[in-house]
């Protein structure tokens, strides 16, 4: 796999980035929520965090507040948090638990699957349609040990899209599916608030350019990735561990035990794909790495970061503390990078954008693919 | 009386709110600010804040800083707390008082009815028409122990709106005179800074279909505002006291006395008065709560409220805690509600409002009045 | 002097100022950011502080963040702070010095001229001309002991804007460079956070109609200035100092030791010259201090304030607390009027502006600068 990259076309010419304003501008961010974070799926609350029937966890998808939630039967549901009535909150706090929810202003109430079934003069009020009236409901699904949802009234395919991004980076979701990431249970959780552009933070992501220069942890662990290479640059290709490397750790030093079902080529290799919009997965031969993107406003992104192992490595508490660090610091290093580029977008000097090197130029498929959603064109551009 | 109102249609049908952006956009607001709180006559400052002549209080009305003060005839004046000269603020404290109002920057001294009568080589400057230089006066007028302003050029009928709002809502001014709100002293004050555009917080004073919710110690007192029919439903309506309760206090008990003038069907209830666009007035057998609101942003409002008593009651120094104690609870549980309202103002599911049930249709009167102000149509109502 | 002045025609009419709008209106600051701080020469860094080969600091000028630095000829150079690859701020502290610029984010590296010189792969990268890629670079202009920069693409001339707002005050650029301010050292510093327009502070440090109300301690040294005329009323007039004043001190005490090399007419006064658009610069026996000003928002201007002496003064650590204080107080004097002023620009009391009373007139000169910078016409005065 080296071998292919250095065969690689690294020499090449410069290609423009989008102009500054891509990244600053408030109408191309409530563009991107409207035809971007509102129209297609979100990663949007592990499904361990609402095990039981009845709990649920008020979670921002947008610049919608959504109660992502159990029934009795046990199926998820999402609702806007939003009461028919008047309009307050229904939960008004960020979890809990319950055999319906009752909005504390007016005492409507609903039943877990989102149906109005009480309110104070309600029999009195015959035209009252009890479900035209219940919670608005949201597409929902549980993929990986997470809550998927799309606010959207007809959801695209989530096989095409969501799926789809696995395949086109590994090739075939069944290298994925050997991670079992749906079996694994929270070993730590870390949020970041972070004062850029979401678009920057993935641009980051997808690229490997900037890994000598400021991630010296994971370039000991991962050799290759010093020479400016990302993985996501090609299909299905796992950076391979460092001679003399025994896990993916800050140090190096050996992890908590090889996933029992991952293939033996998966062994000593670290893959990530990013799953558009909001979805990074990084996957070690001993735990996986969940990050998922919540924009604020043009210049502010929250990323929340879960670190996955097998559930007897959570349950014994076994030490993940050098698991955790290695990427805790290169979510540190990266996310320092893209608030101190965030300033520059609205320099003149970039009103027509920067560019990519040839190493970078597959961030151009990205940039494409967030102007086509919010409308293509000069106004998008800068 | 509780009998009339369980003889009420509360069976019927739902009618619509106005749309979230009623209640969220700032050009709606400016609007408001605009023909509303800069256009009627508004209670500003409390009589007894400014009883020598010279005393002087800056308060806030619409967008404008004035001078509310008591010349040396004893008359109440207001001005734009704005010198004629550069513009400094000629007031830069909260309260004071002087035999003039003296510019700090360059001196220019305005008498006590604002006239222009001194400035550095004012002599020398002999164009200079010391009324049409003078502090920019607004109308004023004492009613119920407070001075009540209006930015208006030509403002409306005080008699016609003030006072035709509580004849709306008593069905004769006397019912209120009876209590002689100008006489009494304030007791408490507390100021409440509530995240909630101000029109929630007048909806929700409107209504007590909310209370039986979130008013425990308040239906304790009142039974009858547990059926969710508010006073202000009715002409003339006080809720009646509960069997056992002494008092308008937070367990029920006595108070501190019954205020002498009162008429003798006006022990022992609450009634409620809303004076648009600014003011709340709560009057029970020994105590009246003043309540006037600020509007600041589209999403914050100040509230200030206090407390009257008889003087006596005040300056003996009896324990008005619990009565006190009631309204604050009442004051905190309702703007809770009104802050956890606000933040769905702008849910794509509000977008066209939500319902008001039949013992809220009341308050679709007051949304015709602000749409009637600020301009009818669908730029307004979302 | 003194006899000239009380011959002027203080007598007179008022004139208006610029409405409000002028200076709260967020497209008028940007048009002054755009046509007025973009396009002259700003007063940016004290040469000083760059006085090594390599070393740098970073500083704002209109809305852009520049890198100033010194070449290893000596010669000063000044920068966008912008990489040009991806765009990340190439300096992230604000001063430091080294051979080269390294961005932190991919390591392009750039020389002390701007050039590239080195980057991942950038020999493979054969198309990328190392000029063009070179860090964008601005005039540059030392003179005072300051470097002075132009964003504009074809800067107006040095000589007949910055030396010719000299010679308008002073008649000749000869009594400035009597003091030989480029040889002075840095005694003392501060910075000042003032939330108000920046040309309102402009307007407040050209007229002295405000200096009996404000400045006791000013006028003490200088009595003349209690009668409101300032010296930028007039031609190369230095404000005298009183009798029984024996230096420019906060309490009239003696100060440091008169300059060397000033003329015998320039001893016992004060002179000040307005250097449009950010410098302010006070001259006074034995010291000069510069001012600088960095409008941030419509409502917010940093001003930075150097105070100058001979450099055995700075060398012996000899006390200057006293002449520092006079002027930190007349800073603070004047800031908290012109902070006070602010909040009225946005009454509509104030849209159609106040007036300038005679003493004041010359500051219609700056006003009509500024609009005719950023375009005439009523857009722009409100």
């Amino acid at each position: 796999m080296i071998i292919d990259k250095l065969d690689s076309p690294v020499e090449g010419s410069l290609m423009p980035t989008p102009g500054g304003r891509f990244y600053t501008d408030p109408q191309i961010f409530a563009l991107e929520q409207e035809h971007i974070f509102e129209k297609t799926w979100n990663c949007a609350v592990r499904s361990a965090d609402i095990a039981e029937a009845g709990s649920w966890k008020v979670v921002q998808v947008g610049r919608e507040q959504l109660i992502v939630s159990r029934n009795r039967r046990g199926e998820v549901r999402a609702f806007y948090n939003v009461c028919r009535h008047r309009g307050m909150r229904v939960c008004t706090q960020e979890s809990g638990s319950g055999r319906t929810f009752q909005c504390g202003y007016h005492a409507w109430t609903y039943d877990l699957d989102g149906k109005l079934v009480a309110a104070p003069n309600l029999t009195r009020m015959p035209d009252v349609d009890r479900d035209q009236y219940g919670l608005r409901a949201v597409a929902v699904r549980e993929w990986l040990g997470y809550v998927w949802v799309c606010l959207a009234d007809e959801p695209p395919s989530f096989t095409e899209t969501v799926l789809g991004e696995v395949v086109t980076r590994l090739g075939d979701v069944h290298h994925l599916d050997n991670y079992r990431i749906e079996e694994l249970a929270l070993g730590h959780r870390i949020n970041y608030d972070v004062a850029a552009n979401w678009k920057l933070i993935i641009e980051n992501f997808q690229e490997c350019y900037h890994c000598a220069t400021i991630h010296p942890e994971l370039t000991n662990v991962l050799p290759e990735f010093a020479e400016g290479w990302a993985s996501q640059a090609f299909v299905n290709h796992g950076a391979e561990f460092g001679e003399g490397i025994d896990g993916f750790t800050v140090d190096g030093a050996a992890g908590v035990g090889t996933l029992p079902t991952i293939a033996p080529d998966q062994d000593r290799r670290y893959y990530a794909i990013t799953i558009r919009p909001n979805v990074f997965v990084n996957m070690v031969p001993d735990h996986v790495i969940m990050m998922r993107m919540v924009p604020v406003s043009a210049e502010r992104t929250i990323v929340e970061c879960d670190w996955l192992f097998v559930p007897e490595v959570v349950e014994s508490g076994t030490d993940v503390s050098a698991s955790v660090e290695l990427f805790d610091r290169v979510n540190r290093q990266d996310f320092d990078a893209c608030e101190k580029t965030q300033p520059s977008m609205s320099s003149a000097v970039y009103a027509d954008g920067g560019v990519l090197v040839p190493a970078e130029h597959h961030i151009g498929i990205f940039h494409d693919w967030v102007r086509d959603k919010i409308g293509s064109g000069p106004s998008a551009d800068g």
